[in-house]
C-alpha cells in the first residue's frame, strides 16, 4: 500500500489544474471535505451549490446539487475512493455510494495537497472515460470554472 | 475509517453467495489475489482463465482473460477498490486501473473472509447498476457458476 500513486493523467483524456495557494493544506482539506464549506465555494458564481452531503470514507457518498443562474438544479451523486487526510482526495461519479456502478459516469476527480513553504501546492485532476468526455468538460469550462471555484475556496478559507 | 462496511447489497439489484469453507482464510485470500492461483480455479470448467494480471492495491489492475469451451476469449479489465488482507477484497469493472471510468460497467465484486472455527465463512457479492444487470448475471449462471468456481478454488487450495 506504500507504492506511489497509481493515478497517471493522460494528456489526451484528462484535465489538470495546478497552482500554488497561500493557505495551509489542512484548511484546504477542510474546505474540500465539509458540506458547510463546500456550499460556499464549490461552483463559480453566478452558479451556486444548494446542497452537499458527505460521508468521508472510501465508498461513502459525495453528493451535491448545483444551481444554474436560471435556477435549474443539477444533482451530482458519487462516492469517494481514497481519503488521505490533508493529502489526497479521490472521488468518482462512475460509482454510487457503496460502490454501485452508476448510470451516467463522467469523471473521477483527484485533488492533492502538498505543503510548500507556508502554503500549499494544489493539484486537481479530472480523469475521463474518453476524449469526448475531456472535450465536454473543457467546453463546460473546466479551466476557467475550476480556477474560479479555487479563487472562491481561497477567499472563503481566509474567512474561516 | 473504522466505520462498518458501507457495502449493503440490495436484494432487487444484487447477488450474494455465502458458504462455510473448510480452509483457513489466509489461503482463500492467496487464491483470490495471486495470478498463478486465479488461473487454476476462477472460471467453472469447461471454461478456463487464460491470463490474469493483478496490481493489488486500490486503483490497481485486476485483469483476466476467460476462454469459452469453443475457444472464444473474453477479456475483463477492472481495478481494486479495497484491499484488506485476509478480510475483504473489493473490485469493479466500472473503473479501469487508475480509476478511469470504463466503457461497459457491469458489476462491483465484494469477497469477504471471516474465520469460523478452523475454516472460513466466505461471502461473495455482485453489486449491479440496475435490475437488468442482476438479471443478466443470473442468466449467465451466477449462483451455479460462482459456486462451481468456489468448489474449484477449495480443491485447488488443498493442493497448495
Amino acid at each position: 500500500m506504500n507504492k506511489p500513486s497509481i493515478i497517471k493523467p493522460d494528456p489526451k483524456l484528462d484535465l489538470v489544474l495546478e497552482r500554488f495557494i497561500d493557505v495551509p493544506r489542512d484548511l484546504m482539506w477542510k474546505a474540500w471535505t465539509t458540506p458547510e464549506h463546500i456550499v460556499k465555494w464549490f461552483t463559480p458564481k453566478p452558479w451556486s451549490t444548494k446542497e452537499c452531503e458527505i460521508d468521508l470514507r472510501p465508498g461513502g457518498m459525495f453528493r451535491t446539487v448545483m444551481v444554474s443562474p436560471e435556477g435549474k438544479e443539477f444533482p451530482n451523486m458519487g462516492c469517494y475512493l481514497e481519503v488521505v487526510p490533508n493529502e489526497r482526495l479521490v472521488f468518482t461519479d462512475a460509482l454510487l455510494p457503496g460502490y454501485r456502478p452508476s448510470e451516467n459516469p463522467f469523471f473521477t476527480g483527484v485533488v492533492s495537497f502538498a505543503t510548500e513553504g507556508s502554503g500549499t501546492r494544489y493539484t486537481a485532476m479530472a480523469i475521463h472515460r474518453d476524449e469526448a468526455g475531456k472535450k465536454q468538460h473543457e467546453e463546460m469550462g473546466f479551466h476557467d470554472g475550476w480556477g474560479k471555484a479555487l479563487d472562491q475556496l481561497v477567499a472563503h478559507v481566509k474567512t474561516m
